[in-house]
């Protein structure tokens, strides 16, 4: 789902860090929705145009970055069974949109309108790039 | 100038656009610092371990985002030519910095303390990763 470009769109990237490692950010905020709605790591990494891999690997990322892990397997083996966001996973969701949104509202409320009113309606065309 | 890793440390990446074109980020906002305190866009792309390229690309970038150049280059010829950042450019640049303060001050004041409550001390060591 891509926005319409716009002048003045502003584009935010929270990421909450546990150490040096990113605990929670765009990426995995998407993989948990999407694992809500497909009810499998696999699926859900499919759904996103994601490797299974990749997206066991964000899943287990936030797993060891929570004290309670945000997302469950249930039993069975392999690729296919299923994955519910547990009651932990649901709260980070909630919690982590609510700050995107809190963070954009604190934009809109301030600077943000100074910035606009100095853009350009789309850019103007490039100048001769100099060679490298 | 790396931060010390810390728990619930959050990394904000803004970035402001005009149409579909990346008009000011962290990146460029850096930038116009470097030229600020450089002088010239080479020794400010040296100074940011950036090629000569990739800094002249950024600032023909902004340029040609906003209604007033950010960046001006003065007469002369080749690379080592000044250049010096405008009063647009220093009013873009303070309130982008203004809009990252206040953006970091409204995720303060609401649900990064839920998140922050609970993560990790630092990450769980990785469970077996499944094979490609």
């Amino acid at each position: 789902m891509k926005e319409a470009p716009a002048t003045g769109r502003l584009k935010l990237k929270a990421q909450l860090f546990c150490g040096v490692e990113p605990a929670l950010g765009p990426g995995k905020a998407m993989l948990l929705e999407a694992i809500v709605a497909e009810g499998s790591i696999s699926a859900a990494g499919r759904a996103l145009g994601m490797s299974y891999r990749r997206a066991w690997l964000l899943v287990d990322g936030m797993n060891r970055c929570f004290v309670d892990k945000l997302v469950e397997t249930t039993a069975g083996g392999g690729r296919d069974r299923g994955a519910k966001v547990t009651e932990a996973g649901r709260v980070a969701l909630a919690a982590y949109r609510t700050l995107e949104a809190d963070m954009i509202a604190a934009a809109e409320a301030g600077p943000l309108a100074v910035l606009r009113a100095m853009l350009r309606e789309c850019p103007e065309e490039h100048d001769v790039v100099p060679g490298q």
